[in-house]
């Protein structure tokens, strides 16, 4: 196998169907994000102090994220379906919601930190809102673009795979919940922003 | 506690005072990309090899990137009066003065790595100047709406609170500073990038 | 040596030759994102599991990422000739080449993720992409705004060094290959996307 082709090497590239886009268009931006996120996810899942379910989740996480990828890279659905749904979402709530109780409630932010598995889990946190935030991009950039750029009017597509978003929203809420969950089981104490109000309720 | 309130889900979110935006704002990006660099910070302060003196200042930024967020996330300072001063920028220079002299002289540029406390703290450097970029970008694009934007104009306001990017510009040099302390006091040599010409003086 | 200079605090900065940008501006954001990526690089090389010929790759890649970084904040080539050639990209390529066949061979994408080491390496990987869209945003930028940015047009210039960009697609090869190198030297088995098809030929 050869790695490299040089064909991206004037900054255009393919997505699904082979369609030619700008390295950095919004849609290469989302899925590019996603994919760093990705990798994120895998750098956390290879930490000291992971816990069995925990790797289990983390690998499900990064399946999922390649299916996001997938959508995110695909203009036209009758060639190449979605592969995310609300399935996946309801999954992180489940989890969400069994770890929810386990750390001491909170009425205040947090430092994000702790243990270096915590530390990890955090920066996955800010990365999967950053991952959503470029998608949202995407989004405007899908409404503002239909009537003009050929390959997006092949499906008229005015927005990306809905279940998308809605699974990265969440995302960011389960890597917050198990972050605390880290710090817990390993008996260190998340540190309080000083100047918080009650934010949480 | 209920983490997840499902209201993000399509791509709007609040700040300070109830406003509603939308989450690609250059606002959201600005305050997403200080609570990223938030938790790099905590990622290095959870690295093997921090001194007792780091781990306090690494921990006091924390509290002041959560200030420096909050005063992001604030349209309205009647409502939400601003959290930072000239003084956390000063509390930095005197930091950063009292390291200067513990590395040798340096004259030429040199590769961001070293023991893993240093590289953590080069990737805090340069996730504070993206983060920089971003309030950058922000100032700017208030510049431009301040007149079309309801919620801005509530305040009237054309630039964020000048502290935080001032802050935000010394962190970056904070953390350039630390890391050679800390490849220094770990006897590990920084190497010089081959080709630098004397770039400081 | 006093880092600090106090004069960036408004939001505008140097580049080679002393011209002034802003910070926000899509060549800031270019070697801006050069400089982070070459920490994570840095950060890699740290890892636990290197060998010493990857430590040696990683260094000068470290060095090529410097040029690369003076080409990207290089307005005059007159004054400051361009460092970038198609040599780096080769001396890639070998490298890729020689990696190549020691792990199996692949037709499935593959979750980023493994050793510590590994990765890391994945890490760089997307960070690379990233680095890579924002090259290619500033030519994007170059194009339009030649006949209006007075310290662009003197030298009339319409793309950046080219022999970067190059360089910068070939090192996320790079990064994927070593990657599953580190893997396979490890006794750790890459885990597959389960939805995969067969993209790689
Ligand atoms: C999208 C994409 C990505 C996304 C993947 C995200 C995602 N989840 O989709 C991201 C950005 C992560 C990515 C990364 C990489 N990618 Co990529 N990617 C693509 C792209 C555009 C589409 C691949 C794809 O998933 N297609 C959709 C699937 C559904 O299509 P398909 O595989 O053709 O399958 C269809 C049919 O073949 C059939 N089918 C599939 N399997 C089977 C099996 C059977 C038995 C049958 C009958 C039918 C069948 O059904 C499918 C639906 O119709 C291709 C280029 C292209 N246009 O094909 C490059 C491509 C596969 N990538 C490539 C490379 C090099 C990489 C990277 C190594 C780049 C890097 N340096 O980081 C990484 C590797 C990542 C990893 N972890 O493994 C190269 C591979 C070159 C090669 N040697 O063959 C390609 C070909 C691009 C190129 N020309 O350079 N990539
Ligand atoms: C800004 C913000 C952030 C910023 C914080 C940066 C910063 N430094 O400000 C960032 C982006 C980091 C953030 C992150 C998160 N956030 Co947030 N955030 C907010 C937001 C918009 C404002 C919170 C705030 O600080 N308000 C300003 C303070 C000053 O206001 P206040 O708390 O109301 O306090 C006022 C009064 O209450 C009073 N007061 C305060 N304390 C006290 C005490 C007493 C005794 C009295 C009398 C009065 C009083 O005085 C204050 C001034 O008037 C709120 C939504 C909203 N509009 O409220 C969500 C919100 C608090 N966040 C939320 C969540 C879920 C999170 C995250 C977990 C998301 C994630 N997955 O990453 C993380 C957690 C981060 C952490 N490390 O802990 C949720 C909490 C949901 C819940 N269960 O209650 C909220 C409510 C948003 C939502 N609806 O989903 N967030
Ligand atoms: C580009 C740049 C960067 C890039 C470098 C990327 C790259 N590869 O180019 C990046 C973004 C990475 C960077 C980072 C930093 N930088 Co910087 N950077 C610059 C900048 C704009 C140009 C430096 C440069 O390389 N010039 C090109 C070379 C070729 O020019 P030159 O050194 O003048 O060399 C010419 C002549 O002097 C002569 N020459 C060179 N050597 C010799 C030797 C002899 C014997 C002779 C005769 C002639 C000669 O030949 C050259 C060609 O004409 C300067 C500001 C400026 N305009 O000078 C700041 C500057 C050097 N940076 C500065 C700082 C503080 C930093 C950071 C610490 C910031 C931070 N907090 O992260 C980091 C340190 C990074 C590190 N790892 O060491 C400060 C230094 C302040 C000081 N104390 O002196 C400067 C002066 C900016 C400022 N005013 O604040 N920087
Ligand atoms: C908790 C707070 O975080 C902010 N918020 C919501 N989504 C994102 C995102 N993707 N990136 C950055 N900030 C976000 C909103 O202001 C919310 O109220
Ligand atoms: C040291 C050099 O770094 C560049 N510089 C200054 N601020 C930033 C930032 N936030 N991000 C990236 N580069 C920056 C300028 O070119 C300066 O001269
Ligand atoms: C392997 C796939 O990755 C995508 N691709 C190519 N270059 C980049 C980049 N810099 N960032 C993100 N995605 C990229 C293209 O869709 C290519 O086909
Ligand atoms: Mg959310
Ligand atoms: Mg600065
Ligand atoms: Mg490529």
């Amino acid at each position: 196998m050869q790695i490299y082709t040089r064909v991206g090497d004037k900054g255009q590239t393919k997505i699904n169907g082979n369609y030619t886009v700008d390295k950095d268009s919004a849609r290469v931006e989302a899925y590019g994000t996603i994919d760093e996120l990705n990798s994120f996810v895998g750098r956390a899942a290879s930490s000291e102090g992971t816990w069995p379910t925990l790797k289990e989740e983390l690998q499900q996480i990064q399946q999922f994220l390649f299916d996001c990828g997938n959508d995110l890279a695909t203009s036209n659905t009758k060639k190449y379906p979605y592969r995310m749904s609300v399935e996946p979402t309801q999954w992180l709530e489940s989890i969400i919601d069994g770890y929810a109780d386990e750390p001491e409630p909170l009425e205040s932010f947090i430092l994000p930190g702790g243990t270096p598995l915590a530390s990890d889990l955090h920066v996955c946190r800010t990365v999967t809102r950053r991952a959503e935030r470029s998608i949202v991009a995407f989004n405007h950039y899908l409404e503002v673009s239909q009537e003009t750029e050929a390959y997006e009017t092949q499906r008229k597509e005015s927005e990306a795979n809905p279940y998308v978003q809605m699974f990265v929203n969440r995302l960011s809420d389960y890597f917050f919940a198990v972050a605390r969950v880290a710090n817990h089981r390993a008996d260190t104490k998340d540190v309080l922003y000083e100047r918080s109000g009650k934010v949480f309720h």
